[in-house]
C-alpha cells in the first residue's frame, strides 16, 4: 500500500472510530495491551533486525533507546492500560446555554480526526501515541524514524489485529515507506491529516513547523530559566537549581540558564559553584559545567559564556549563568531568549513573584518550584503526547483533552432568524 | 516604514499591551470609538479617494461595501463601545488544582500575542478586528485589500492616536504597502505573527491556509445542509429552509443544499417548490432556483443539478435538492460534501436527531433550527472575528475567548522532582 492509499484509508476510518462508545474504546485499548504482550516474540524479532541494521550507524545511546526487551514491552502494555483507565475525554459538555429565543446550545468535545505523529527512534512512542490518539477517538498515522521501522511496524500490526474485532483496524496506521518522503507526504496531506505533532529533536520539529501545510503543533524545545531574586531563600534556590539542571539533563523541562540578581551574586554564586561542581564531584555525581557571563566570571571560576550559550538547549550537564539587575531585567532576558517552555523565579517577595508569573510569556511559569514539573503526569493530566510551546490550540503538556476539538450542538423547536 | 519594520514593532509591543489592566483596555477602547467619530472627516476624505480610485474597477456591490458615511462611521464607533463593554477574556482561571506535593497549578487565559488579519474591501473590518484583538490583549496587524487602503490607514491612524496615551499605539498596525507582497510577508512572519485569520472569500482563505507558514485559522466557507427527515414537521421544515436559504443568501451560514427523505419526497417537494418559488414570486420576493437531483426532478420542475452543484457555495438564491434514503444516507452525503460549517436536521424523531447531531462532523449541528444562527452574537459570545471551520484551536464562531491562549501558573514552596 502506498503512503497516499494509507492516508486515504486513515481518513475513511474517522467516522467509525469517532462512533465507538467509551466502553468500546476502553475494551479495545485493553485488547491492544494484551496483544503486545502476546505478540512480544514478533516485536523482539523485528527489533533485533532494527538493532542489527543500526549497529555502528547510530550512537550507543540511540541504540539503547531503540532496543526492546520483555520488560520494555510489558511497560508499553502497562502504559496502554493506564491510558485505558483515564476518564473519557469525549462528549464532555464544555459549556451550555439556553438563548432568549429558546435555542439550547452546547459546546461538546469531539475527536480532532486524523493525527499524524512524526517521531524518531524510540519504538515505545508507537504504542504510547496510538493509545492516546485512540482513547480520544482519533485515527493516527505514525511515522517512526527509519531505524525503528521494523519494530514500529510489528507493534502497529499487533495493535491492528487487536482493533479488528472492534471494526477499527484502520484507527492506527504506519506507512510502509518510513523514509523522509513519507514524512513530506504527511506534511502535505491537507484534508487527510488534521494535525501533525512532531516528537523528537529540534531539527525534526523545525522541519515540521516550517515545512508542513497541515496544521502542526510545535513541541518540545526548552531553554528553561531559573531566576534567583534578591529576596530568594538561597538554600531553596540551590535545591531547585540542582534538581532542574541535573535530575534529567536530556529532557526539555531541564534548566539551561540561571539568572542571579546582582545584589546577591557575590554571596550566591560561590554557593552555586560549590553545589553544582565541587559537592557533586565529591559525591561521584557528574559535575555541572558553568558558562559564565563576564560579571559572574569575576566572582567564580568557570567557562566564559559564548554568544550562543544563552540561546542553546544544552541537554547536558552545562548551565549558563548571568547576573541581572532585578526581576524586570530577568524577565527582559527571558523574553528575548526563552523558547516559551518553562521558567521559574525563586523569591520570598510576593510582588516580584507575581510580576514574574504575570509577565513571563511561557507555557509554564513557576514560583519556588523546579521547572522539571512541566509534564502531563505531574500536572494531573494522567499522560501526555508532548509539550506544546506554541499558543494556538494547546499550550504546555498535552493530555487527552488537548487531543480533542469541540462542536456546537444546537437544539431548537423551529427557530428561524 | 517597511512591512518588516512594522512587524518587528508589532512584536515588540506585545508585553506592554498584555500588561494593560482590564480597566485600561476598556478606557482605551472608548477613546478609540471617540477618535473615529471625532476624526470622521479624515476617514471620509480617505474613503472618497478609495471610492474614486475603485470606480469602474470593481462591481457596484463592492463599491457599496467600500463606501463609508457618517452613519457607518458611527456604527463602527458603536461596535467598538459594545466590545469594550464585554467581559474581560484575560486572567480567567480556566482550571486549577493542588497536587499531592502541594504545588498549586492554575491554567490562566492570556493573549495570543500578534494576530494578523488579512481581509478585503470592507473598511469596517479594520475597527472591528482592532477592537476584538485589543480587548483580548493582543497586538494586531491589519492588511486590507488595496481598494480600502486609504480608508483603513485613516482608521488605523486615528486608533493609534487614541492608544498613544495608554502607551499602546503599536497595538494596532497596518502595512504602508497593502499589496499582495505584504500579505505574503505576513504569511512568512514566523516568530513575529502568532496566528493569521483571513476574512473574505474562498480564494483568499485558500491562499492563506495553503501558503502560510504562520499558523492560520480557516474561516468562512459554508456549504450548509438542511435534511428533512421522514418524521419532520413539514411546515417547520419549510419555515426553516426558507429562512436558512433566503434571509441572507450571501453569508456563510446560509443553506446551500436541501436533503429530503425518499418516503416524504412526493409530498414535501411540491410544497418546497411552492414555498421557495411560486409564493415568493407572488409576494415580490426573489424566487429560489432549485437545482434538482434526477430523483427530485421526476417530482417537481427545476434546473437539473450539475456535478458540481452539491459542492458549491452559491451565496445566492439557488438551492441544490437531493432525495436520500434516510438519516444515514443524509449523514453520508453531508460527510462527503459539507465544508464542516453548519448542518441541520428537521425531525420529530429523537433517535434520528441524536444520530445526526452525534455523527455530522461540523462546527455547528442543529436539530429543528435554522443554520443561520451560527454567529457569535446569536451564540451569546457578544461578538465574533470569524467562524472557524477547522478543528484546531477554535471551531465555529470565534469570540474574545477564542482570541486567547493560556499558560500554567505554578506556585510552590521549594518543590523538586
Amino acid at each position: 500500500m502506498t503512503t497516499s492509499e494509507m492516508l486515504q484509508r486513515a481518513r475513511r476510518a474517522v467516522p467509525a472510530v469517532a462512533a465507538l462508545t467509551a466502553e468500546e474504546r476502553t475494551a479495545a485499548l485493553c485488547a491492544m495491551a494484551d496483544a503486545l504482550e502476546a505478540g512480544a516474540d514478533r516485536i523482539l524479532a523485528a527489533n533485533a533486525a532494527d538493532c542489527a541494521a543500526a549497529e555502528g550507524k547510530i550512537s550507543p545511546v540511540m541504540i539503547d533507546r531503540l532496543m526492546l526487551n520483555e520488560a520494555r514491552i510489558a511497560a508499553m502494555a502497562q502504559g496502554i492500560r493506564e491510558v485505558a483507565a483515564l476518564p473519557d475525554p469525549l462528549g464532555r459538555v464544555i459549556s451550555s446555554s439556553v438563548r432568549p429565543n429558546g435555542l439550547c446550545i452546547e459546546r461538546v468535545s469531539v475527536p480532532l480526526g486524523v493525527i499524524g505523529i512524526i517521531y524518531e527512534s524510540r519504538p515505545n512512542v508507537t504504542s504510547d501515541a496510538a493509545a492516546l490518539c485512540f482513547k480520544s477517538g482519533n485515527v493516527c498515522v505514525l511515522k517512526p524514524g527509519k531505524e525503528a521501522a521494523a519494530s514500529a511496524s510489528a507493534i502497529v500490526g499487533l495493535l491492528k489485529e487487536a482493533l479488528l474485532p472492534f471494526g477499527a483496524a484502520d484507527a492506527v496506521n504506519i506507512p510502509e515507506d518510513t523514509s523522509r518522503a513519507a514524512a513530506a507526504e504527511m506534511m502535505a496531506a491537507v484534508g487527510l491529516i488534521d494535525v501533525l505533532i512532531p516528537r523528537g529533536g529540534a531539527g525534526l520539529i523545525r522541519a515540521c513547523v516550517t515545512g508542513s501545510k497541515v496544521p502542526c503543533i510545535q513541541t518540545g524545545t526548552g531553554i528553561c530559566h531559573v531566576y534567583v531574586d534578591a529576596a530568594a531563600d538561597q538554600e531553596m534556590a540551590l535545591k531547585i537549581i540542582e534538581n532542574a539542571k541535573t535530575s534529567r539533563p536530556s529532557v526539555c523541562n531541564a534548566e539551561e540558564v540561571c539568572l542571579v540578581d546582582r545584589s546577591i551574586a557575590p554571596e550566591f554564586l560561590p554557593k552555586l559553584k560549590k553545589r553544582l561542581t565541587d559537592c557533586r564531584t565529591a559525591a561521584g555525581k557528574p559535575p555541572v559545567e558553568l558558562r559564565l557571563c563576564p560579571e559572574s566570571a569575576v566572582i567564580i571560576d568557570g567557562t566564559p559564556a559564548s554568544d550562543t550559550d544563552f540561546d542553546t538547549e544544552f541537554l547536558d550537564y552545562i548551565l549558563a549563568v548571568k547576573v541581572v539587575g532585578g526581576v524586570k531585567e530577568a524577565v527582559g532576558h527571558i523574553s528575548a531568549h526563552s523558547t516559551g517552555h518553562s521558567d521559574a523565579i525563586v523569591t520570598s517577595d510576593p510582588s516580584a513573584a507575581e510580576y514574574f508569573l504575570n509577565t513571563v510569556d511561557s507555557a509554564a511559569v513557576y514560583h519556588n518550584a523546579s521547572t522539571r514539573f512541566t509534564d502531563g503526569g505531574e500536572f494531573g493530566l494522567g499522560c501526555e503526547i508532548g509539550i506544546s510551546t506554541q499558543k494556538l490550540h494547546a499550550r504546555g503538556p498535552m493530555g487527552l483533552c488537548e487531543l480533542t476539538s469541540y462542536k456546537y450542538v444546537v437544539r431548537g423547536s423551529g427557530q428561524t432568524r
